[in-house]
């Protein structure tokens, strides 16, 4: 069939002030270019492509944030018989590919913009009576097998059947950096993704834990390349802090019920620092509370409290199972579940309720700004 | 029907320690008391009630965090004349009811705890035959039209059809406390009943902004009364600081484009001064980043500065329409969609890209401290 194109709908950036919306238009035109080869032009509030690829194009939408819907389309001139001819066409593929018969009941959704002689219903029926005397089927406007969708605008008509639902959120790019606190579990990869799907470009730092969990650079750099598929084209970096030694000296320095708290400090302060070298504005982990002992309010308290730009935790109010649903869908789950063994510098009792001054005169102790200097300098950057 | 009692099921307890699962689980217990009427007894991982009202327990049990899924249910002796009989008038009933019938297929899912003389199998083969004997339905194992689920747990058995989802999450009051901004629009009491779902006790603070906003107490006190019903028992206070004063100076001494950036900072600064009092750990708000023009991530970074405790924020990385199906589930909704005045305190042009020196330096040169001294000298305690 000729003219194919997809018609892209987008979501909130419809609310924000004209400037605003501008930019983030742009924006999302801009990444949609970075993943499909084609034309990609905005006209009345929607984004039209012609890609020269239709099935990677509707793959690759399906993973850009600030998509709402997108229908995979034909075009024609807005005139009867070119609509006639158009519709026979479709519906005819559509009957041949088992999509639509005449068992179905069916429907026309027909919209309009622009000037015409005739109205939105006249253009309804005309189109439903094409598509009756291709299949017989019978018309049921309030609950259709099938509907056919026809969008007449000014002098082109667009058919259409599918409406694909998107990812929502923001375009990549339009929100500015965070740096994300990421490992190998569930969490912090589903933490990452809501945060590109709010419209932030962002920066993935690893804690290298080995000898206390065994090498993770594999695992690590296949998350990398499956969230970098959300990514829409923007930067994103991958950097390693090599993390073992700091945790040695907690366990043997400081009292065995706090390695998880002073572990969890530490990369907050760490990322902290490493920050300023993308522009990252806020830190992001995979915070989901009271799901791990460390996970706590005092806790949450005594961890922060060093740090002195925004942590956001984007899974906080979560459930295990609302993240592990996530991760599935985004494709992170699989990877994450990989068998590794578990961290060996949990105690066995872990501090769940840190006492913050504590926690400050451990890490002075320790002298563990000298460690979190040297890693910021040996930063490794593995992507 | 004699005998009746539902069996309810809870998740994230069962993965914590031996120690934490215990004092979970009392909790849920206790919170299950507060609003059911009737015995409530803890037994090989579930928790079995009694209820006076059967119907109001299973309404109320639908607003309890912590709780997976819960099922009405009959009880009988385990030995095989008391379970045929009981099923018979189970059955009975659900056939009168029209919820079962000839026509539909079903299957019998048995599970055992305990030793007995009989097999789960040869359990569900005997309840089949009963059924059957009833109905003459067809069995089908893989994709029944009804389920009839029959537990031998010891020397009792149970007999149910249906499992309700619940909440999920964890018991309210074993994760401490939050203090949460929350106003009448739609966000933030979407905000609380998610930390309240993570088993969070919670205090409400509400910023008072007439004449700036019509004066909302009604719609602020219905907010709470509705959040209230997840509750579980646990201590809700309403507070309420009067804003409008503060308002008024920072719109006529401080820059205009930094009134939503003043004004945010100080409900942050204010909130961490009434913490205490209530033993709250954390500030919770409705923020999701780039919904409206104050939401940026320089704004985030710029308003929090001055904030030692940490800020939650649960709906960082959601979707506005993701925020208004949850607060359709919860019922608030409804309320916050009430026609009101928009803040007339809100800038032509509000600052989005708010920069943290000037935001310290503003908040100094208007004497900020001494109105958030104010502010929690003149609280209201609504509720």
């Amino acid at each position: 069939m000729q003219n194919k194109l997809i018609i892209v709908r987008y979501g909130e950036i419809g609310v924000k002030s004209r400037k605003v919306r501008g930019r983030f238009e742009r924006k999302l035109i801009e990444n949609i270019k970075t993943v499909i080869d084609g034309s990609v032009k905005l006209k009345q509030g929607r984004i039209f492509i012609s890609p020269k690829d239709l099935d990677k194009a509707v793959y690759f939408l399906q993973k850009i944030p600030g998509i709402v819907s997108y229908s995979p389309a034909v075009v024609t001139r807005t005139d009867h018989d070119s609509i006639k001819e158009l519709i026979e066409t479709y519906t005819g593929e559509l009957v041949e590919e088992g999509i639509f018969s005449g068992e179905d009941s069916f429907a026309i959704r027909c919209r309009r913009v622009g000037e015409h002689d005739f109205t939105s219903q006249e253009m309804a029926a005309y189109c439903g009576s094409v598509v009756y005397e291709i299949t017989k089927s019978k018309v049921d406007l309030s609950n259709p097998d099938f509907e056919l969708f026809v969008e007449v605008r000014d002098d082109k008509t667009y058919i259409y059947h599918q409406k694909i639902q998107g990812l929502g959120g923001l375009p990549v790019g339009t929100q500015g950096r965070v740096i994300v606190l990421i490992s190998t579990g569930i969490d912090s990869p589903v933490a990452a993704f809501l945060m590109m799907k709010r419209g932030c470009s962002v920066t993935l730092l690893n804690f290298n834990t080995y000898p206390y969990t065994s090498r993770s650079d594999e695992k690590i750099l296949k998350i990398h390349q499956k969230l970098k598929e959300y990514s829409a084209g923007a930067k994103f970096n991958l950097y390693q802090v090599d993390y073992g030694d700091f945790l040695h000296k907690c366990i043997e320095e400081a009292p065995g019920r706090m390695t998880c708290v002073l572990c969890k400090s530490g990369m907050y302060q760490i990322a902290e620092k490493i920050a300023p070298k993308d522009k990252a504005l806020a830190i992001v982990d995979g915070s989901s509370l009271g799901q791990v002992a460390s996970q706590t309010l005092p806790n949450i308290l005594a961890t922060r409290y060093s740090a002195q730009i925004p942590i956001l935790s984007p899974l906080i109010g979560m459930d295990k199972v609302e993240i592990e649903n996530l991760a599935k869908k985004i494709g992170t789950y699989d990877i994450s579940i990989i068998q590794e063994s578990d961290c060996a510098a949990v105690p066995r009792h872990p501090e769940t309720h840190a006492e913050l001054p504590l926690v400050l005169e451990s890490l002075v102790k320790i002298d563990a700004a000298d460690d979190f200097d040297k890693a910021v300098f040996n930063l490794k950057v593995l992507k």
